[in-house]
């Protein structure tokens, strides 16, 4: 600390600035020193891009400073301060020119987008109409894994969840948005988590954002570990929580346990990380990180985004399919031993995927979820979810639960995808997952392939480019379902070694010849074991507990407050 | 700034911890100042909370400079740093007992809080029930303002929505969930707002954020003005913005143009307020705000949340109410002179209030919105609203837009609580708006209050404490609508009445002996008029012009990008 001291004064550009109060400033007192930072105008350079006046500088470092819930009504920070009267026949500033250009930028480097117009049909899953409804494509890249949106019981609780209590909650959760449908959905994902409670938010991207922010603002002198492929709702989260982060290569666990051995145990700690990561579909190792959160001291974060729905006996995610044979036997009551799971401290989930909705959840101890819902701003000021929508993901969760075959029926679908591009040398990032994410590597290229498939084939794969992935690495994101047969998949591999043909896109050999990339043409490669085996492949529904058909009790008292 | 720099380095803790180093920092060469005070030690501290190494500060720093795209997907901050090995002999940080803690500290001030179960009913609007059906409460604080959410025909559109396109969007709006409903609803809200284009968000919460933080992060040297009322979405997003901010004291205007005027014309300005501040009813001069930023080159962000559907003869919100008349003229057409609405830069709404379901937005000019929709991480990154959520809020814009008598009957309704509240003598908030905020002034009274109003009386009006409110304002807020006639609300004035007389609670001649409190028993305070004038209540929808009930046409091409 001493020679960081050093090297700092020796950076410092107020001694050059003023010298001249070199005598005066050795007498200063020892006092507070982020009180004393506060009042550095360089220190504010930093912290705002502008920094015209040291108040302002001040006032930005104290809102930052200051925890969230005490700046979310406070009005002492009301400026007293004497301002400095400019003249204004000056020209505004140019803010379209701003934004104009940097739009520029956008179309300059292929990262512009355009949406596309895709109306997936119910009832012709999975077929949606484009702009007129006779303009009729195959999605082959919504993240609908098993097709929970289409399914009739979903929807029949959502129409009589909407003609007896109406289209929206009308009121945050605190002031008349709390009611039997978040209580029993709160209840059905705790369940599903083996949680003791869970808190259900607008999306999975504020409920990453809002959770760890969190805990970076209210745990003093956490640390943040994070995988560097962290989804950007984490990423976002993480840049909130103001604390410091280290980043560590994606699912390099001697890397991170090198970051977390540098500080002491009892430091807290938090490891941010997904299970399935949704554009590679790489998998991480998650009992190996709860080893090293034991032995370092870390509370562990996981986000199932992905894997909900499609691993594990039950649907609850990569963390369930680590223990797939106590948590098959068991089925919603808990196991005889504890499992990764259970060591597990936060997963949070999403419903807009494989549970056909919208909005996301974090589920995790009766402390944590009444602390979160006592304190996190993107829980507090907002609309609950719609009654209806509550209702139709509690419904969708209830009835994957119970349909091991739709998991199975989606892997085996992948299986069927990825051998027939294998088998045509088409480039496929290899991973243990259900998703297949075919190599292009150039954004223009990667359009080109996607819009080829739309208007030749009348098959929609989105070109996923920068800023979801890595320039470079651009891809088509294939996403098999239930619903995509053999037949729906035979016209795929067709259409896409067209588009390979056309293009002139390289195929696996051509990566091979440059060295490869991402696993792909690397034949040093060893490639991970699916995560579903022939074994988890063998069971059927009726192998499943009983007691997954049973419905959960909603008794969650955590999600109304707990009585002291 | 001569003297802000020689006041500062008096300050300087460095100058103290290590004078050694004073000759050779004389040497010191002049260079990039942001870059070197990354460096600095001292300043890391403020910037987190914790601030173990000075490279996790510049860490830090660093990540808080970035831009945040490049920093959504950059693997270059992957640490390669030497770790320091600790012993993991020592005891894990206690996080339980922190949020323990935590809670405990809430418990203890009165502000933890208790959810109440409620399910409002739509066909018996404005009843709900509690956990048993047959336990019946009237509602009289939710902000489903039009009782749009029980509107048949929004219910009908939805559930026709829900059997042909499914539960849920499935995707993002780049990847398989951007649709029809999407762009109709743009559409909506653009023409509603008679701006170029529109964006919806999950919520408004995320909207406020997602805007805010961007502009501060993407426009360099971007200076933010604040009402200190602002409700928390937009804390949070000036939060994040990471710039220059400034709060000035609600609604006052000379305070605004003091702090607009101690910068350049030229500097990058932004100005958020919002038009009716939901706790307080209280209103923004929005004419007056529009001339100081044209005076000042500022931008101007606009809240309209608790506005929309509430004011101006198309529900527009407070702007369109400043134009009232030229507007009912021109209906959905332009008018034939610059209005306030038009002024505005950027309007935000809510589509989970007056538009009864869900979800939020901003609408703008075309160049602004393709931006946001462009580099927006919380927009981008998340899976839209389902497309039934999306149908039945257009329907419900729709709906409002030609039914004055909803507006006009929510106003009469607040009009006779507000007269009947002041005939006891019941402080209320005086306000211009809709809002009927009962003062109580004590956490504890006020959840008392709310409980003998529902247990005795069955009403629902939830007690408002800290943090929406600021300690020792805490009131009860009611809300009427088109639903709550003369009849209920003579039921509502009594039960009132019986609560502040069986717990003593202040009356205005109270609060008038203790020197009043927000205009509460302040003789010297003057009251604004009504935002709704006689004038304004006398005319019925035929004086709408006709073209309020033609559809929209959604030709918004900057809702799915724009062909170069």
């Amino acid at each position: 600390m001493e020679s960081i001291a050093r090297q700092s004064v020796k950076l410092c550009p107020f001694l050059n600035n003023a010298s001249s109060s070199m005598q005066s400033v050795k007498r200063l007192q020892q006092s507070n020193v982020s009180a004393i930072a506060k009042k550095c105008p360089f220190m504010g350079k930093a912290m705002q891009t502008a920094g015209y006046a040291s108040s302002a500088a001040a006032n930005v470092a104290a809102a930052n400073a200051r925890n969230s819930e005490s700046d979310l009504r406070s009005s002492d920070d009301v400026q007293e301060s004497a301002f400095v009267n400019h003249g204004t026949r000056e020209k505004s500033f140019d803010y379209d020119g701003l934004f104009e250009q940097q739009l520029h930028d956008k179309r300059t480097d292929r990262s512009y987008r355009f949406f596309n117009n895709i109306n997936r049909l119910a009832k012709e899953f999975p077929l949606a109409h484009r702009q007129h409804e006779e303009d009729k494509v195959t999605v082959w890249c919504s993240n609908d894994y098993l097709a929970l949106s289409k399914n009739q019981q979903v929807v029949d609780v959502m129409k009589r969840t909407l003609d007896k209590y109406g289209a929206g909650a009308g009121g945050t959760r605190n002031i008349a948005g709390h009611n039997k449908h978040a209580l029993k959905l709160e209840a059905e994902i705790a369940a599903l988590h083996k949680k003791e409670g869970a808190l259900v938010f607008s999306s999975c991207f504020v409920a990453n954002d809002a959770v760890i922010s969190l805990l970076g603002q209210k745990v003093k002198d956490l640390v943040i570990f994070s995988d560097e492929l962290n989804h950007a709702s984490m990423i976002v989260g993480i840049k909130h929580a103001s604390t410091t982060k280290h980043i560590f290569r994606h699912n390099d666990l001697n890397h991170l346990e090198q970051m977390l051995a540098s500080y002491p145990k009892s430091q807290p700690k938090l490891i941010a990380f997904e299970s399935v990561y949704s554009m590679s579909g790489s998998v991480a190792d998650l009992e190996k990180i709860c080893d090293l959160a034991d032995k370092y001291g870390a509370l562990t974060f996981l986000d199932e985004v992905h894997a909900v729905g499609l691993y594990g006996p039950h649907g609850a995610g990569v963390a369930e399919h680590c223990d797939f044979e106590a948590h098959r036997k068991a089925g919603i009551a808990s196991t005889e031993h504890s499992t990764v799971m259970d060591r597990i401290d936060m997963i949070t989930g999403t419903l807009g995927k494989s549970f056909g909705t919208v909005g996301g959840y974090v589920a995790g101890s009766v402390k944590l979820i009444d602390w979160l819902r006592s304190y996190a701003p993107g829980f507090i000021f907002t609309t609950s979810l719609p009654p209806a929508v509550m209702a139709g993901a509690a419904e969708a969760i209830r009835f994957q639960r119970s349909h091991l075959d739709l998991r199975q029926d989606q892997q085996r679908h992948t299986t069927y995808v990825k051998q027939g591009l294998a088998d045509l040398q088409i480039p496929v990032l290899p991973n243990p997952s259900h998703i297949v994410p075919v190599l292009v590597g150039n954004p223009e290229l990667a359009r080109q392939a996607s819009e080829i498939l739309m208007d030749k084939h009348r098959i929609y794969v989105q070109a996923i480019n920068f800023p979801t992935v890595a320039r470079g690495t651009e891809r088509l994101r294939i996403t098999p379902t239930p619903g995509h047969t053999n037949d729906l998949s035979d016209i795929l591999l067709e259409a896409v070694d067209d588009v390979f043909n056309t293009l002139q896109l390289p195929r696996v050999k051509d990566w091979e010849y440059q060295g490869g990339l991402l696993g792909v043409g690397q034949p040093e490669y060893v490639p991970e074991p699916n995560l579903w085996t022939e074994q988890h492949l063998s069971y059927t529904n009726n192998d499943l507990h009983p007691n997954v058909r049973e419905p959960i009790v909603d008794q969650l008292e955590v999600s109304s407050g707990i009585k002291a």
